[in-house]
């Protein structure tokens, strides 16, 4: 099988319709500035007297592609910088969803996590934990399905899209990861959680849960509000219509972070662009060459007009290869560490362990009081 | 609300088809003699090297009546004396399949327990505990619904029925029950599970995901087996043709083991039966004198027959006050335990805690041997 890897929003490949989205967005408390602006500009989230709580998963299905490290994990790496409490989790039980060999899963967790410490994931700034060994987190999953409807969930598209992709026969683990999803938040009583687009109906399945057991029981969860990514969408370099996709059956089309510099040059030499010889940046007239300016922008940490204004002149071939080269300079270091990183097991092992610890000791007085307020002790 | 206490034949309400028995029937390797038989009489279920182990579940919904007790509860007591190695869980997680209030929730574990211990279920003979001590049964009913399609749960008449009386927004808890009772189950391995004839289906989802299991990742899970209660259904005494319930609204129908002699007494002069004075046992023709003797033979531990021997020239306004002083014998001892036992909270939550921890130390690694299995770990 294909290496899958993806944040939270790659758990679902859904394509939400415009008109939802919009709905869904429109009933969130989201922090504007940062659906606009860079996550180190913004500091309006910080209210709370400190007590503003990151969480966000990442499933174990390898090593990451450049969308993956682009879109989430380097916007992962700024909030470790950001907030004071930060959890990431390598949701393993959220990956059992589809089938999985079991070597390969074993694997996939240690390359995950040693690709999230390699792009700058810092367990001294955050926890870094492997979800299945909280296990709190089926546990008050458990609980969130007692107060959630069955038509509740069949709503949401992402069912509707896997069931049908799956003949009709998917499997309750798939039809329930929404509520797994919002467990996984409200147990550490997160106060925020990066999202993509695609994940803000699930977002909201966790506001509603945390709405519906406060009214029941007293005010105990804070209402999780998304912080939405402003990271352009990476594409495929064969097809620039569609998201850069570990899946991708054209070996070509996706970039992984531990790519070679020589795949790396092949892979942009090749990309789909246009007749137009020109360096500009319009997705939807010109979607090829404008992947490439997302992709430069966001590995050099300029904006779209500085890359523009530096690519006055050149061809889109010439273009390409500059591209590579920031590609290549980019994750060089990334793809070094990845590598020592995987020959030590014990270390990867070890920084999961004290990561779990550190979760549990969040996680058990909050499911504790949960029993506690629902009548369970 | 009403208390509903009852065994795991009380999280299902639903009046499966006899076809659907039978059909569920024939695909078990029930241990055919306990079908017909006591279980005393039993040997042949005791193969395995002794390694036959017995789950059963007691939803926590305060005190038992009649029916559970010589229904369930009865067999119970009986089958910790047949077997070496036997778990009776109070599955509170089930319990939040329907609404509760929680000061009652937290009352009923403890009288549940209470109850049960006074029915003469030892603590030093099986282990006693509360599901949600033990973390892994959460977990792995996560796993296995990961293993189980949402059209097989459909199927199960227990989710159509009560999803119709919920007005089709039946909660994600009730939909996925059989998983997590799968997962009670085999959990420790169990080779045994008491049953009622509406929790054979059941029983079958578990065997399924047992072998479904063991088909993909090696032999693992033995397939639990049936025993099947040859107890007799105890009826209303005010509906001979309805079970006893404890939420009948009509307050005569049904006795509870903590009934005081004057409630017992007055309960069974006020029982329905028909214009023939003879005692006879014909349950379709005669329900309500059919009941009677039913519920005369289980107090007594005699047979139908010789209770009617007992029985000849009576009238039944003779023979209800007969019974009602049989019932009342039998349930004095038990009443005033339940009494003492309340008194004794302390008591109660060391029995419940101890029987966790052993539990755990049976569940623990079955669990981990599962997470390494499916590549968790």
């Amino acid at each position: 099988m294909a290496a899958r890897a993806g944040l939270f929003r790659a758990l679902l490949r859904a394509r939400v319709s415009q008109k939802q989205i919009r709905h869904a967005s429109m009933s969130f408390t989201v922090c504007k500035e940062l659906e606009a602006s860079s996550f180190s500009e913004d500091r309006t989230c910080k209210a709370n007297n400190g007590m503003d709580r990151i969480f966000s998963g990442i499933q174990p299905t390898g090593i990451p592609h450049l969308g993956n490290y682009l879109g989430a994990i380097q916007n992962w790496v700024r909030l470790q910088e950001e907030y004071n409490s930060v959890l990431y989790s390598i949701v393993d039980l959220h990956s059992l969803t589809v089938p999985r060999d079991p070597p390969y899963l074993r694997q996939s967790i240690l390359d995950t996590t040693a690709a999230i410490l390699a792009c700058g994931i810092n367990p001294k700034r955050c926890f870094v934990f492997q979800q299945s060994q909280v296990p709190e987190h089926a546990e008050l999953g458990w609980i969130f399905g007692c107060f959630t409807s069955v038509p509740r969930l069949r709503r949401l598209p992402q069912w509707k899209i896997k069931n049908t992709s799956q003949n009709n026969e998917g499997n309750v683990g798939l039809f329930m990861y929404p509520v797994l999803q919002a467990a996984d938040i409200l147990l550490y009583k997160s106060t925020h959680v990066p999202v993509g687009e695609d994940q803000v109906l699930h977002l909201e399945l966790a506001q509603d849960i945390a709405q519906h057991f406060n009214k029941k029981y007293g005010k105990f969860f804070p209402k999780p509000r998304a912080i939405l990514n402003s990271t352009k969408k990476i594409k495929s370099l064969r097809d620039p219509t569609a998201k850069m996709s570990k899946s991708d059956p054209q070996k070509l089309a996706t970039v992984s972070i531990t790519d070679s510099a020589e795949e790396i040059a092949l892979k942009f030499r090749k990309a789909v662009t246009d007749f137009t010889s020109e360096v500009t940046y319009d997705p939807d007239s010109r979607p090829g060459v404008s992947n490439l300016v997302s992709i430069h922008a966001a590995v050099t940490g300029l904006s779209i007009k500085e890359v523009l204004h530096q690519s006055v002149g050149l061809d889109t071939a010439h273009y390409k290869m500059i591209v590579a080269e920031a590609v290549i300079q980019k994750l060089a270091p990334v793809r070094n560490e990845i590598k020592r990183l995987q020959q030590d097991k014990c270390h990867l092992e070890n920084v999961l362990k004290a990561g779990a610890e550190k979760a549990k000791e969040l996680a058990a007085p909050v499911y504790q009081e949960v029993r506690r307020l629902v009548g369970l002790q």
